[in-house]
């Protein structure tokens, strides 16, 4: 047997095997109870996330539909100030699909989650038809803790506040889209796909009362999360093009291929826009973390309004919008 | 615009206005963030749960995919003692989907949701290209709180405990089976697609201390279950035909479809295993609610072993084991 059977879905015993044989072992289940208990060592804020994972393909460079799975859900807790503490994993598999696939992604999926010190506590297996399905489709949920005193929100950006971003943009796009499409770049272009909740922790130990909102620039990029941030806070926001950290070859590609990296998905970076006068010393601090080492101020709260402006590397001035249609569609 | 497009999932601009159109009026989304805060009100223990629903066709009788997938969700984490509280709701769609269907399952959830009360908290849209998925998968992921003094196991199960069982069997399946087919039964069988949350919480407030174990026969049916509470428990598990409760129209169609009642799923009942002497006590309380009126006392813990036996209606016995490959695909 090598391949997903539609029994393997079916809640009976080739379910119990599969379970029992691949997915239990990896992620190190208690039980094969439909809900888990967890303990929460203390009353107060829980933050709550879902999201759906439906890249394609499901292997690109810097990593694959498991470790995206973890990375993005993890990120999602941590932007909001939560340490993320359990993860659920649901699988919904296509008929035909190799077990062998099925395992490496399982694997990505531990490792990712071990990395970013989370625990797997509850799954789900469906299986359906083939032709009704991808390969494999993920839903990870998570909770984690708000430690007291963290209270992030886009209604406490004021005016001269500073944006920052913690690293070069565009990277998971180009990834995936190369991948999906056989073009090779040289150097390659590798997914950002990482947890960002080590970087974050540090931030708020030290920064919290300075820093008003994170949010990860996932689908849609940078410039839709600017511009979600201006609509929320009521705030223009100006940034400069060319303070945004983006490397040479993501750049080529995205004039080969007619993109605007602005709006190319990233999963391991975050947006944050903090008090004016801590900034430089965020930054300093964010440096010293492997995964901030391209951190960069790159704009700042200039009014009311809810406009996002940029000012172009030629001095040109333009407005940024939302994404308006589909440009990668299933880049996450 | 009426029907699913690409742009839909793109993270830009008419995902939001599917979002704000569409889905956060209907579930009264406080915000669109991808991670939502709630308040727990003690420490202590969660409940956590996640299940991805696939059910082929969305719509059938006494139910769709919509309520399936809260009520599945509040089922699970019910039968492990807990109260229910917070839920996640993910959306894989397909490309092309009908939006007057997605908005008639968006109705389902939120009834659902509120007829069970429990709050969903945070969402997800992806869209995946036409042929690579089926419509609408939706996953649904929860929380609840576990009360003080309840602590469900089925390593607490005893020989003599009794086997109760909360209503009859097998209508879920047969009503999805039925719509999938074409076949009309008179009268027609309806999914019993029910959050068990309300019953339960009655129970467990008088009977805490007498309940081992509750688990909801869902996929694989009453027979699966009973095999892994015997597998889990190490005992064996004698249970009687003629007191499972059957209607006539899901026996008549099982017969015709060469189906086995036993195997066949429910969405709306749940199996518990009680300390002998409060079982008539738990069977007067349970049938005062109007989900468990048709509840009964089906069998017993009879020793060691891990076995589940079936004493039929014609005196002899059989020995019932898992749901061997698939028998009903996609029917939750």
């Amino acid at each position: 047997m090598d391949r997903i059977l539609l029994g393997h879905g079916s809640g009976g015993k080739l379910m119990h095997e599969l379970i029992k044989k691949y997915i239990a072992p990896v992620f190190e289940l208690p039980s094969l109870m439909d809900s888990a208990i967890v303990s929460i060592s203390h009353s107060g804020k829980l933050a709550i996330t879902t999201d759906s994972y439906t890249v394609s393909p499901i292997f690109f460079p810097g990593g694959d539909i498991g470790d995206l799975a973890i990375n993005g859900t993890v990120n999602d807790l941590a932007v909001v100030g939560a340490i993320p503490l359990y993860l659920t994993v649901g699988f919904i598999l296509e008929e035909g699909f190799p077990i062998s696939d099925f395992e490496r992604v399982l694997n990505s999926i531990s490792n990712a989650a071990k990395k970013a010190g989370v625990k797997i506590v509850a799954g789900d297996t469906k299986v359906v038809d083939k032709g009704k399905g991808d390969g494999i489709f993920i839903n990870t949920s998570g909770i984690g803790i708000v430690p007291e005193g963290v209270e992030l929100s886009p209604l406490k950006i004021e005016v001269g506040d500073k944006v920052i971003i913690s690293g070069s943009i565009g990277n998971h796009g180009i990834a995936v889209m190369s991948e999906r499409n056989g073009f090779v770049f040289e150097p390659p272009v590798l997914s950002d796909s990482r947890a960002l909740n080590g970087l974050i922790s540090e931030i708020l130990k030290e920064f919290a009362c300075y820093v008003k909102v994170m949010r990860d620039p996932t689908r849609g990029g940078v410039a839709t999360t600017l511009k979600e941030l201006a609509l929320e806070s009521g705030k223009d926001i100006l940034i400069y093009e060319n303070t945004i950290p983006l490397h040479d070859t993501v750049r080529g590609a995205c004039e080969l291929l007619g993109l605007d990296p602005l709006y190319v998905a990233n999963e391991g970076i975050f947006i944050a826009i903090v008090k004016s006068h801590m900034a430089e010393k965020l930054i300093e601090l964010m440096k010293s973390h492997p995964f901030g080492k391209e951190s960069a101020i790159i704009g700042e709260v200039t009014g009311e309004g809810g406009k996002v402006l940029l000012k172009t590397s030629i001095g040109g001035t333009r407005i940024v919008d939302m994404l308006p249609g589909e440009q990668l569609p299933r880049i996450c």
